[in-house]
């Protein structure tokens, strides 16, 4: 018996990953079943299977029973170790798609040009991990230039005061003028903190053709991680995503500069998504494959007959999954923005549950019988 | 001879004041010429008397010579003093008025009702002062609701801890629960510096009836002390307003709820802000008389043959001015908001200049002559 799963944190949430795992070829659970099956599980995290940083809907105890007592590897991302505390089941980083994992697409393109990134946490990290060069968070882009932010003084952040005495990062060396270098692209990374000075500065930014104050130019591309309105998170109501953000940014843009915003967003349920978590999970069937091989003796199937999207927003869990087709299957619970008792109505899921444990228990009935 | 002027902070910045002398009776300048007429200015701040907190415009030097030496009054206001302090002239608190004043306006319907106020400063003390007894700040409204602000771990915000263990007002008593209470009304005060944690409190606050969580009910009444798109402020390029952070608000609001966002802006260019300039010159040429009486013993003139209205904003100053109508003349500057070289197209002035310097010059030369 085989089964790969993907445990997928929202890509609509900063910085929340998309996790593959590869554990229950060694479940004995599993290998007492006795039919063999190729099937996939794509996991949003944020009301799915954590509500803040709480397990929720019994997720700890359904992830034990696919992947049993399997432990392998050694965490290397935050967010794998963070995922593996929560629910007691060890998460690699292979196994996590973050959000804003397609920017690192991008790289060819803006490896050696300035870049802004914004978003909690530590964006331009991020990037740089990457491999993204010359990359300034937005904390210390906008801290280079005075009074750009007009209610500053009624702020405390905790930002690093990373610029040397000429406005320039000292990592960057002296080539990175922020006065007279154009910004090339902005990246939404995760959900912006400060949205005021954030809104402000992207303009600033966008409609100068990347140097604020200066005329003319094309508005730099404008990157989003995810798009989701509002998610389910510790509070019991769900609350504003990077979608709210960029309809507020998009509105104030488009009343302030005379081109509409142009912007890129790769989050659910753009297809994009779907398919770089089908591949995702081949990749590590691969690999699985390479290190463990089949207990079958014959090759491992690298297309799945059914991918379960596991989610809690119809309109970007079950959209998406509906608009990648076969062989996605949408599995809608109630642990989090869903709180319907029957199908959402604009985008019905192919199953309705309460809880992600019943998710489970029903792919395992369904792959395993 | 006998002029009035209002002095005037931009309605559109929240906590800037707008005010009103009757200096200039006592001055000798103005007693020296031979025409007595009736008018009064009012002048927008930022842009046009401030860029920041720095004279612009050689608006120092003009407001002498309106109001040559007199130096009447305590002032009792932080901003009247504050402004005195720039400028070096005396201005009285009664002689400003706030974005906010026409709230007051409000307080026999919400006196004792439980409301929210946002904004930079201390939007609930301006509000107390007015008389509502049960305000309280959006910092203390939302700091009741754990996780109500999903990124709030990112941020360190100064804010004093005036909550009791019970999550009510310490000032307020036991009769103030806001797990049970509904908000009666919201206030946007003054430019609001947590523009996503006050978009998402907002929004809970206005589609559940004014107790997040719960449903039905009406939305609450929302109102705002301006609307202005955008102001100069220090920086060199103008910045967002109250106007933008209501758009961002309205546009959010609008996606998640199922009826349009109402609310109410006491800002530029809502006639009823030129009216009360014209009432608040009248009271303050009354009390003037009262003093001083008239110095060719006729009773004072209560209306205006010219009221000039000297602003930087044509969307806002100027649309404002042509609104009104008789008697207000509208004069643009270009130290602030708008920078072209001949007049506004969408909204001209009756006049344009370059500084509020030569504004006054105008003034002087037309009235005086």
């Amino acid at each position: 018996m085989r089964f790969r799963s993907v445990f997928r944190a929202s890509q609509l949430r900063g910085g929340a990953p998309f996790v593959s795992c590869e554990p229950a070829a060694s479940s004995s659970r599993l290998h007492s079943r006795p039919k063999r099956s190729s099937f996939g599980i794509a996991f949003d995290v944020d009301g799915v299977v954590l509500r803040g940083r709480a397990p929720v809907g019994g997720s700890s105890r359904a992830l034990r029973r696919l992947y049993g007592d399997y432990g392998g590897g050694i965490p290397e991302s935050a967010r794998a170790l963070e995922l593996s505390q929560h629910l007691g089941v060890n998460i690699l980083p292979a196994q996590v798609l973050q959000g804003h994992s397609p920017f690192r697409n991008l790289l060819n393109r803006y490896e050696n040009e300035l870049i802004v990134a914004t978003g909690k946490g530590n964006p331009a990290l991020v990037m740089s991990e990457y491999g993204f060069k010359k990359v300034l968070s937005m904390d210390e882009y906008a801290s280079c230039f005075d009074n750009i932010d007009p209610v500053s003084q009624y702020k405390a952040w905790t930002s690093d005061d990373v610029l040397g005495p000429n406005g320039c990062l000292k990592d960057l060396g002296p080539e990175c003028d922020v006065f007279s270098e154009r910004v090339q692209a902005a990246f939404v990374v995760s959900d912006p903190v400060d949205w005021g000075r954030d809104i402000q500065v992207l303009c600033d930014i966008l409609r100068s053709g990347g140097l604020p104050g200066q005329s003319g130019g094309h508005q730099p591309p404008l990157y989003f991680a995810a798009d989701d309105l509002e998610y389910q998170a510790a509070f019991p109501l769900e609350r504003l995503g990077m979608g709210a953000f960029r309809i507020a940014l998009e509105s104030v843009f488009n009343r302030i500069h005379h081109h509409p915003l142009e912007y890129v967003s790769f989050g659910k349920p753009n297809p994009f998504v779907f398919d770089n978590a089908e591949m995702t999970l081949r990749q590590l069937s691969l690999s699985h494959c390479d290190v463990c091989g089949t207990d079958d003796g014959h090759p491992p199937s690298h297309s799945f007959s059914t991918l379960y999207m596991v989610g809690d927003n119809p309109s970007v869990d079950i959209k998406g999954a509906r608009q990648a087709g076969h062989p996605w299957f949408s599995i809608l619970t109630r642990t989090g923005l869903f709180k319907g008792e029957d199908n959402d109505t604009s985008f019905p899921a192919d199953l309705v549950v309460d809880t992600v444990e019943e998710a489970v228990d029903y792919i395992l009935s369904s792959e395993c019988s």
